[in-house]
């Protein structure tokens, strides 16, 4: 389905391009970051972030950051207010930021890309991921990129994947092809979400799970003109599911986003109203145990419940701003921390 | 009315000069920031951060350091600690820093230039601004560069607007004279309030309120020796006044600022008490109702108010630190955001 | 003593090579900064940051990534969230970063290397200092580096020193000899604790801190992977004793560190017990007073005193977290704030 009037008709804006400083830098850093980088498939820059290596939490500011096609910033920051009775304020955060949210978010950060490959293609054990940043926009493979109206052309691009091993031959070959890259063009960064980038680039997309509310609720895309989002960064778990429900849960939890919008009055209002996460019938109780009595099937948890905890919404038009959600600090620190 | 002792003399710091790399970057960054230039009467370079362009908080933040002549830090900051009880914590906020505060705020950032042109010099509608940033220590045309004892010598100058249109070539012709600039060498940036960058660059003058507050308390400004400030960043409005309102009531209700001085402890310790806002006799309503009961006179509104909301002052001589003012964010929410 | 399985071995990272350009940041700002330089004993760099220079924060933030040899990141942060009840909340906090932070804490921070000469060495007055930052790991003077197993080979230094006078040449002939560099190729910073820059070079070793302390309670240094801190900014006092005491103060009653380490659960959960300042004898008075009732003796003083109030310890084998310790920004606001 394309829209009639996509969001970033005409935008000439390269998030690879955008991206290209970021990934040098992370390569170039490497040593410090706790990455490492090697040659596949005649040329494929293939980091890892998480795997063999450490990684850390800065290189996952920085993945964050190419998720973004350099069109915003991730940043860490501490807290020091104190907490509420009961438990102490949760010390660090990711804040995010984007003047160009909806190429930024959907245009690159988000996870859609779909790359599945059977034991018989791979000779070996099956493989799947879903491809999020830069490249995607150069497949331009979803519906999504109709509904945008947005497609990048650049010699380079770079693709980040949440799993723990090196992409088959048949996924690379696949990434070359849709991408239109030649391989030494072509850059895959692999971020386990057990590890310490993971987590940390997970995290980072607060902002972006808000988008993708919007859009799921109808909310038109070209009407989303600003945003800024934090979030609290958790410890990863080496356990998958776990790892996998703590990210979520800092964003369904503990996310607050503000987006600026423009447009009519009642369309803002809505969307401050039914986007935070308590509108879902699966919000109170953690990811993992949601998952977990969702037999492991993401098709079976409500899509309400991928939403930031507190979203406030304002109307450049109007000047207005609605705010709804609230977050639940106490519910994170019982699910992040041991009782003393 | 020369000081005697100037608070900047002997200074052989360039505002304009420092503000060069990020004037650069806002035009490197044009497309992603949402601005836009254009070359008007013989080569000056107008930036459209907010008029037909959309500009953006980012872009903000750029002309807030363009301002303080690339001798500050404007940055953007979440916060994620609840609130008290009834409002959540304000989500997004603005962080000012600066190592030479006196140079950077008074000497550059202050909106003090008046560039007015009638109807007969421009041949249509007649213009008024007051001109910001560095360009002004070019010019020198204000008194309070003779107390500061500070004149910029540059080849380019960088000027920022709160107007949303083009200054009439008088205008220009002016700005070019008094600045001793070729046409190539000046840059303008035009921000109305009433923009995203606009908003965002005005809240970034809240260190700069409290160096013009102490200035009008008589606080010798050769004893300021360091600052920063931060206040809670307001959506704009389309309406001109409410706009102006918010980003006033940002900093006199929601705006905390650290002085340090040298000297004694009586002017540190009466500075302390007296610079916040809460002094003035109209404490407590919105700026826009202030300024409509005043019938938009600026002259009629008590000079008190314009002043952060809350002050700590502390005197490197003696070590010792006061504090006074206090904020109040849940007026601020009340102005800002509509009930649930 | 050597460890047999040092925590650094194999390490290829140059703390010195990190620090360089944050130096030429230092000396290429210097007036904006407020520090000076100047050259001695056939070369040496001396950066005055707050002896006859007036140095500021920002400087002090620099010097701060000098210290951790361009391995972290040292971020003034304000905060406008009300406090509790009582007092206002801490305007300014420095937050620390590192991907690498036991070299950058320890192998580079660390005030750890003793340089004294007698009167009759220097042919004047005596002269004490403790070194700390990237030249430490070039001489490797101190057993701690053994048990790191890490040494820098580089053909520049940089060495800060919290003194208010240039080092005597039998000092700096000491240095050059000990990490064999020629005089071009060293570089002293020199930063009192009573200047801006030195108090918040200080504040900025709260990770630093919560790492000596770990390795003080036999944790073994090879499985802390990463670190942040966050504490608050006091404004420096000119009497030594007191400039001393806030520094120290802002980590014991106002620091908060996470650590993320590997290993055992056991290890990490007494680590997260034990670490915090509470559990020494001393807590609770400020330090300028406990020092003054060991009779101006370290060597009295508690050392469990030295570490942060508050700390985390994540686990990365077993995703598990544990708290301990507790912030009292009510003492430190009596302590560094006057009466109203």
């Amino acid at each position: 389905m394309t829209d009639p009037n996509p969001a970033l008709a005409g935008c000439r804006i390269s998030v690879n391009a955008g991206a290209g400083p970021l990934v040098k830098r992370l390569l170039d850093e490497a040593d410090t970051l706790g990455v490492s980088s090697s040659l596949h498939h005649g040329g494929v820059c293939i980091v890892d972030a998480g795997v063999a290596a450490r990684g850390s939490v800065a290189a996952g500011l920085i993945v964050g950051e190419i998720c973004l096609g350099g069109l915003g910033s991730v940043a860490l920051r501490g807290e020091g207010a104190s907490g509420p009775s009961g438990w102490p304020s949760w010390p660090s955060w990711v804040d995010v930021h984007s003047a160009q949210p909806v190429l930024a978010c959907l245009g690159s950060q988000y996870a859609g890309w779909s790359l599945a490959a059977s034991k018989e293609e791979t000779g070996g054990k099956k493989f799947f991921a879903l491809g999020s940043g830069p490249a995607r926009a150069l497949a331009g493979k979803e519906a999504l990129f109709g509904e945008l109206g947005y497609r990048d052309a650049s010699a380079t691009g770079v693709l980040v994947l949440e799993v723990d091993r090196v992409p088959p031959p048949v996924i690379l070959d696949k990434l070359l092809r849709h991408c239109g890259l030649q391989p030494a063009g072509l850059t895959v960064i692999l971020t386990p979400t057990t590890s310490l980038a993971g987590t940390t680039q997970v995290v980072a997309r607060v902002l972006e799970v808000a988008l993708h509310k919007a859009h799921e609720l109808g909310f038109a895309l070209g009407d989303i003109v600003g945003g800024r989002g934090t979030a609290p960064l958790p410890s990863p778990s080496p356990d998958g599911v776990q790892a996998m429900g703590r990210t979520n849960d800092a964003i369904l939890y503990g996310g607050r986003v503000h987006l600026t919008v423009k447009g009519g009055d009642d369309a803002a209002r809505a969307l401050a109203q039914r986007l935070p996460s308590c509108h879902s019938r699966d919000y109170g109780r953690s990811f993992a145990e949601i998952f977990r009595e969702a037999e492991y099937d993401f098709y079976k948890i409500d899509g309400a419940l991928f939403a930031p905890a507190e979203v406030w919404v304002s109307n450049l038009d109007s000047g207005r701003t609605w705010h709804g959600g609230a977050t639940d600090m106490a519910l994170l620190q019982s699910l992040w921390m041991e009782a003393a």
